[in-house]
């Protein structure tokens, strides 16, 4: 989190928007930074129309039939590629799976020339996952002007569709933003989760945004201006509605300032039932996933009525349906 | 094949049938122990209806339209995870190939959690193969009540629809299953095809079953109460209706008391047009794939006119478009 | 390119041909040596038909409804096995994806016993690449007369499709092949996109054909009867009116006569804007991809109004579309 122009991600080299279309719409979505309050809650209002309520059907669209999205994920992943599938294929569209680390990597290929290639098959809409900054505005600023970039996440910089899963998860469970106090808590240095989410909350003017780090993992003061910086998870949480408790991880805990290990840093930053009882009345607790049980979250908190990280993972399904419908959308009119 | 007790893989920890809902509809299929004659007779009857002549177009519906089906191999597969698309697709089903190796189990995720976020992801039934015995009901015991589990493959003791498909298989080209003699051949104490096979036809009444393997490689005697367990090919084989080679590990048979390499195993277990001889006339051959030609069975004989192997890969998908058929209409009336 | 008999990969062990059914109408693809001046034209015309402008919706039918394509790759592929992909669901076909290196081969299965089982499966198109010489004409002289095998790069010695998609590059920009010299440059000994080209070109009569290479990767000089062998780029490129450059292997370069490294390579047989003023006016760069920038072909090069490299790509999906329907129409009425 050492980046704080908030243009960087979404701007070309010479310095024009690369998210939004002339007529406003979204275009590709790079990062939460530099979307209006009014472009958010947007796409969370569409987002809610794909929630159906369990055991009832899905719902689906033919509204990108005739679509191809191509899912190039340069990091692994099972929940953010799977969601983005499912997205697609219930919107209509085809799905093109590419393995990139076993076939065009293997090769040599450029980032780049893989995108090339695959936008002269007329793929529509790319996900792009990858662990260096920049990439999905690079690539953006390089393609053809027919196709949409979605960043499916971005080193440790940006998650944009986590982050409004995120928004849409503490809106249906506390309504308004503005009278919340919100505890992100871990590795705040190293997450796009957090970040994301940050961007988001405080454009939609969350009442209280509260960072909670050991001091090792504390992001640059400047990264989210307005939050509030902690090392202390009892006053992270105190009187809290939203604690979410990100993922760490483990190759990350032996470099940690004062942390020497996973029983250290799950004593000292892990959310549990006994912490919780600082927080509001009936807060909620958010992970992103995967969970490292017993570490970050204590296991049965997880599973507790408290816990909203299922409804995270349906919303983002809902979340992803509704930027690829907006995206689609806007590629129609132009 | 050391477990005896009929239930434990179909029973929740309450003692509860995991598999048969309140109405006596099939729910999940984890292990064909405690059907009954009359439901596996069912499954049969709706299998025959999706088989089409070879060279005409494959039977299509729309049945599973709006289902999603999530794939879930942890151990490698081509056939019947191929299969289990394939039944999908041709149902109309959205299917997710979850590569499992490679993504979430590289972030050290548990199998429950993959379950809980697929399943909010609006997954609606799982085929699962896993190495570890008392997954597929340790899953099915922890779902939310609107997804089904299918067992594509579980350790050494359940393969519930490669059973059906040799049971489906020898009734095509036996007819009553009370007449005849069946003969198993091979590493039964390993097989999960074996067992599967042998609960399936000890229910349909099956006139007589041999299990013949080398000493090292026998069941418990309690394992399929009422097979005979034998020890010598010709022995197995004479007047039998029915012969099923089973696949031999390569690397059990370093440990085979008395069979010191493979073609030792060859000469005396490996299925033969000469041994064939001692077989009831017009005896059928089967094998459930990959075949190691020249070891367990005879390369020609794979290939005779005796074999029905590829009728058994046909079958196969049949069964499994019955069984998701099965299972989403069990779900659709809860 | 050491095989000179014309049928050799398109017969099978009585001789008849494989690739062209009784009626005439193509039945398999397995290379372009064989087919006739009408066939090919005939491809190249229906080709154009699946092509829509940039930005307008893709062509799509759905004449492969109810067919299931099955892609078996046996090396490493992004661009043709996702142009195969993409071309068959914008037929409406079902698409198999297997990944054999992980799991059939993990177990020792044969190919022809794989083709086996999923031809049991009723799989009813193979699209297969594999390094070994002979093996796509292998596997379709053992099929069951009800499926179709599609070469998608055998060994050094065909690539159909690359072929007719270098065609179609060829004709959309220049026309008739009559009047044109077309130089195909860089490691020709190995190329089955070089073969297959070359002899689509000598089919369609070209006016000139030049395979430049360095010394030690020259053809055997009765590969391509009426073809010029030449080891001089500036020689091969002057007045050409198509040059398309061959990726090299950079694990090749290390054994090549006189030519010690990259950089010796890139300056003697790198086809760059300054080689291209010897061209003829109007002359088009063509490469296969993945492009090693700089070595094989200068950069800019590329990227410039000269290069019709993403043509290429547009139309291999175009190409495969043909392909995949007149075999589908061959199989629709035998």
């Amino acid at each position: 989190m050492s980046v704080t122009n908030p243009s960087e991600f979404s701007t070309g080299p010479d310095g024009a928007d690369l998210q939004v279309a002339a007529n406003g719409q979204l275009r590709h979505l790079l990062t939460l930074r530099g979307l209006s309050r009014a472009q958010i809650t947007d796409l969370l209002d569409q987002s809610d129309k794909f929630l159906s309520p369990p055991g009832t059907p899905v719902i689906r669209s033919q509204a990108l039939q005739g679509r191809t999205i191509a899912s190039l994920f340069f990091e692994p992943s099972t929940r953010t590629r799977a969601s983005f599938q499912l997205a697609a294929t219930r919107l209509g569209a085809d799905v093109l799976n590419l393995d990139v680390n076993t076939s065009s990597r293997a090769k040599g290929e450029s980032i780049l020339d893989t995108i090339y290639t695959l936008q002269a098959m007329q793929v529509d809409i790319f996900v792009v996952r990858d662990a260096s900054t920049g990439v999905p505005a690079f690539i953006t600023s390089h393609t053809n002007g027919y196709v949409s970039i979605l960043n499916a996440g971005e080193s440790t910089v940006a998650h944009p569709t986590q982050g409004l899963l995120d928004l849409l998860t503490i809106r249906q469970h506390k309504g308004a933003f503005e009278n919340l106090a919100v505890a992100i808590v871990g590795d705040i240095a190293h997450s796009r989760v957090a970040r994301s989410a940050a961007e988001g909350l405080m454009t939609m003017d969350v009442g209280e945004l509260r960072l909670v780090s050991p001091p090792g993992l504390a992001p640059d003061s400047a990264t989210i201006p307005g939050a509030r910086l902690l090392h202390d998870l009892d006053a992270g949480i105190r009187d809290a509605d939203v604690v979410m408790a990100l993922r760490i991880q483990r190759e990350r805990i032996d470099d940690i300032d004062g942390i020497p290990g996973m029983d250290e840093y799950a004593a000292n930053f892990g959310v549990s039932h006994e912490r919780m009882k600082l927080a509001a009345p009936d807060a909620i607790v958010m992970h992103p996933g995967p969970i490292n049980r017993g570490v970050e979250i204590e296991s049965s908190l997880a599973d507790s009525s408290s816990s909203v990280i299922t409804d995270q993972v349906t919303n983002g399904v809902a979340v992803r349906m509704a930027v690829l419908s907006t995206v689609a959308r806007t590629m129609d009119v132009q």
